[in-house]
């Protein structure tokens, strides 16, 4: 009975027993005031995990590439310049849908397992003195090679150049599981899922918009409907969607927010750090190595494992699916067969993560890795054993 | 607890329990084969329901309105033009649609409260003979006014002029509710959501391409990335969606295609017209009259009823939720305000039915008009009596 | 699709949708102190719904019927004598389970209808000056004839009598939906089940004892064992039960006390009493009659309601279940074809019993009964109009 | 968020999702034809897991300990001579239950830890030549020990003894899980409860009745009222129970069966052994001991694990608890603070177990035990890797 055994892929997560059922709400209607009473709290609440003080928050009933087309297709012109790195999927997929838009995509190809190469931005920022780049894309984690980039270093080239462009920022596989800081940042434009570190089933893009960015909205002629953020706009004035929006979801998101914003997202973030470092003694702990190419670009969300040379790494995520009934993430574009992942986000334990480490122990030794049993899941439980978690206990 | 009450809106619908259980699904890997055991069945399922043989579908983490921008993006360039009646809201909307994506609508204003003015379009297909015209959009149910409208009609006057435009059916509030034939009335591309006939929470946009349209989308240049059809086909042919899949709805969608299914289509329909008769005795019984024109353009999912002169109708939906609990649907646009709709489509029984029936008695009682109470029940339980219900029980 | 009609059985009752997901927690340590957290507000939540100051409240996982065991077995020795009044089922039922357990029982055979005898059970009080009666048996609310009886004056008759004998009541359908004094009335023991008043499953035997009652468990020698209250006040001292105990059902107590006793108890009694003489009314509007005998004893949990000589009043509930998927009661007993009863009781609204009550002109039309549609459904309109509920709304 | 952690408890086990979702029914009319096709299923099925032909099941609401009063009140009369054997905390429990309810218990005290002593048994039976012993109690499976007996050996010492007792076996912890023979061991009832094998929630008693034992119910005097088998029967004849039957949790019965015998009920048998052993080579490797004392007495669905001299064996439990979030069992009775146990029952993956035996490796070596991190899950993976498991995975 495989469906009780943990996932640990980057998302969606394992989701809290109250959300699962905040989320399958009877039927209401949605033009009802008791709608307000999800919709309001959900957007103070997302800006709350943003550490923002005056974002505007907008949900689409979507998933994060529709928070990346509301992002691209309210704010910019057909032909207009953007500035970006390829350094993994994620990113490279936001490249082809700027240029799917009639972006002119400026591309800083960066080796995939890298941060996002602020130094090679400032010059190149420097350098457009005419402030053609009318925005900067920056994935904050690269959910393909569990890697993070530095937005406040991203942000301080931009400052340094002196350049008007936004900061667009993918916080997909960041946002409420990582240190993110709209605010502090400058970020103009957030991009955000449900089926991450709000550990809400797929459906909703979630996206915060800065003040400079609604003032581009406002001039911005790529053709929008669904993901105009204006109609949207309108509609929570009115305490609806301008369509049917998602009520169980968004109900469901109104208890995640509660349950991290009690936590204290900082706690979150702790929280997920802790994990994360024992996953990584356990890589350290079979002589393997991350994707990522150094420990300041360490993800704390996923973590993305190199296996030896002419392995294929993606037959341990058949395997584990086959045989153990547990789902790790397979590797992606340029690194698939090279890495497995390991998703360890969201509603996790200990106890969950240690099971995680056991069963990838299991698929490496049957296909025939070197790896002594026990070992990942001694040095995670040595790490978890002198860093105890703060127990946190649903309300029954 | 108002909650247990039903509601009467035109979606969403009331659920049934074990397709609210359906999409309460505790976290898989979207990317293992279960997911795909999922997927297929929902892709032939609607095609079923569709009535259509070859009939291209496509399913995003969307709505109704997302499925509109689905057909137009995929299919069309900016400037072609496109036909289009508006009769109704949801009509209006998808020309307002067209106009942000470029497209030189040709609109034929209609009253609301009729159906298509399938004589006007045949004059104006049979006019067109450069054949400018790329598209005729047809609102097969108009949700705002209670109208439904015949597509056959629409298809013989494009067939008459012997005209190449393709054939875009709005069935949001009619596809799995009424009558729909995909193939026999040559439509191109059918757009509906999860949150009507399929009695799912709001989520979903569902629509189904011809071959044809498949063939337009091809070179049709209006730019797209979320909605791209061609990521999707992709994504299908490995299992997978293009970003990550709403499983806990497709489940939930799987499911509501075998309840329905299993009952036939057709069965289904007359269920709707069953339940419907009941509900427009009911408005009669209470001398009163709906928005429809005339009994052939009558809706089976949704009625409008009009309220007389100098009263608010909206109030009665106010009053409803204030002082029962009950959720009716308020007139929009240019009927705001002089109807109320009673919605009558899903999962629901004679019981449910009635009960909507007399509050909205006990309403328009409560607010001054002159309605016995009991008066529009007895001529629905007349109905009802005389033409009972196949009983269909959950298993347990 | 008939799970979703409500059920007009009295009892078990319609759920609110709260209590499901509280009932249907994810297995817990029934030994770890969430447990107690758990069970200790259930104790102190029933001691209030009781009205009581002192009472010892027991919870076993039993039913009404093991509640009757757990009070008699408890208390009493093989021999001792027992007043008690056979007005219904139920009743009957009781005196038949200390006849089992070889009490003497004293019985007052009393028309089905009626209430209980105080008068009689006074001069028999009086009459026995040797003080052999050790209990007096009332059940408060005849579920089988929908008659109520004043315990205030059973109590009365012990007192004026002098009598030491112990007032044990069976409150099964009347605690938690009818005004129930356990300190006021000098109750000794109370007995009740969860799938009444409190709106849970089936599944739990609730009872509370006086001190009287827990003074005479100490020398009582009817063998027990399951239903043992030292071994049970034993347990709760740890947190615990004897045995495993039903930890979901629990908690479910614990969210329908939390809903009740924030309604306010009395507001909770009002609400019956409201929807009630809804019923009633319409009861008469049919020219139909109450099997219970006179207003005094109108019960505001159940309707016992007489059909014409002649005609099987079992047949409406057999026609109900078949043609329109609902639940009425049959006739027990004595009055089996002669009344059906309907359920009034629990999580219910206006809207919820207007189609209870449409239903049933519905059956008794089609069944040949001379009742005109939409009058029953009219006198309920009509007085629930005037009085409206106070709509409570489950927080989203 | 602990829950959702597994439990390691002996039972309530870990319950599939599809189980959870049966219980979580709706309120039906439990007198509806609806709750026949729940009832028969149950007793069917039932009967097969006990590997019968004949056993007369009969299921309460209540819990294990109301299945052993369902077997002496049915059958026995005050003063009656039962036999029976001391070895772990459920034996003495029964043993207990009979003294109050007037029988004559002939105790045999045995070493806890130990199976029962068969041979003893044999020679008392062999003794008994008036045949004063009317019942021999078994408990098949010591919960308290992680003890099994021998129950096909006690049945050859009755047939040896040419005894006409009854033979009762108390499978509360074993039926459904381990191997159990009503017909080919000669069992008279059988009891069992709804929490262990079934990995149902508590709250039903489960009973079996060989055709000797019916019998001596039809004579047996001792009070019974609620655990009446007759009025049980009585009320199965009418699709019923005697009083208001548990519909969900029946319900979850039924699919609970399903998923048993769609699986075989050997191969659960299997699915139990092979978790045990992975549980015990974990043990081992620890360097500890089992309470059980020796391997033929090994329980395949709880381990009862010795802690040094010294060591108080509940503050694991309670570290566990606190620390982890995991629940395990503490010792009971004579073994309490000396043992604690996992339990390894119902709904469990290897992964799941994993993690169990990872959490006790951390809980002992953070209370200063001697343990090497890892090395009990080393151990367990090498067993699990080596006989994997047919991966069981719920449709979706």
């Amino acid at each position: 009975m495989s469906f009780q055994n943990p996932v640990f892929i980057p998302g969606p997560t394992n989701m809290p027993e109250a959300i699962r059922q905040a989320c399958s709400m009877p039927t209401i209607d949605h033009r009802s005031p008791i709608f307000g009473n999800i919709l309001h709290p959900c957007l103070d609440g997302v800006r709350k995990v943003l550490k923002s003080e005056s974002a505007h928050i907008f949900i689409f009933p979507s998933t994060g590439t529709g928070g990346w087309e509301t992002a691209l297709s309210n704010t910019l012109n057909s032909g207009d310049t953007v500035l970006a790195a390829r350094n993994g999927m994620f990113s490279h997929r936001w490249i082809d849908m700027c240029q799917r838009h009639g972006l002119d995509v400026q591309v800083v190809e960066t080796p995939w397992g890298h941060g996002l190469p602020a130094d090679e931005y400032a010059a190149i920022l420097k350098a457009d003195t005419n402030h053609k780049i009318k925005v900067v894309l920056a994935t904050h984690n690269e959910t393909a090679t569990g890697v993070k980039s530095d937005i406040a270093a991203v942000r301080a080239a931009l400052d340094a150049a002196n350049h008007p462009a936004m900061l667009f920022v993918d916080g997909v596989s960041s946002i409420a599981s990582m240190d993110f800081r709209f605010d502090a940042w400058g970020v103009d434009v957030a991009v955000t899922g449900s089926q991450k570190g709000f550990m809400l089933p797929a459906g909703l893009a979630i996206v915060g918009f800065s003040d400079k960015a609604m003032t581009a909205s406002e001039t911005a002629t790529l053709p929008r409907a669904f993901f105009d953020i204006k109609d949207m706009q309108n509609g929570y004035d009115n305490n609806a969607f301008p369509y049917t929006p998602p009520v169980g979801l968004m109900n469901g998101l109104k208890h995640a927010l509660d349950l991290l914003l009690d936590e204290g997202i900082d706690n979150v973030i702790a929280r997920h750090t802790r994990i994360a470092t024992g996953v990584r003694l356990a890589v350290a702990a079979w002589g393997l190595e991350l994707c990522a190419a150094s420990p300041d670009v360490y993800s704390d969300t996923v973590s993305a494992i190199k296996t030896p040379d002419g392995f294929n790494a993606t037959d341990i995520v058949t395997h584990a699916d086959q045989v153990y009934g547990v789902a790790f993430g397979v590797g992606l574009g340029d690194v698939a067969g090279k890495v497995f992942r390991i998703g360890h986000l969201g509603s996790l334990t200990d106890v969950m993560m240690l099971s995680g480490l056991a069963t990838a122990e299991m698929c490496m030794a049957d296909l025939g890795l070197n790896i002594k049993l026990g070992s990942g899941v001694a040095a995670a439980q040595e790490y978890y054993r002198a860093n105890p978690a703060a127990i946190i206990k649903d309300a029954a």
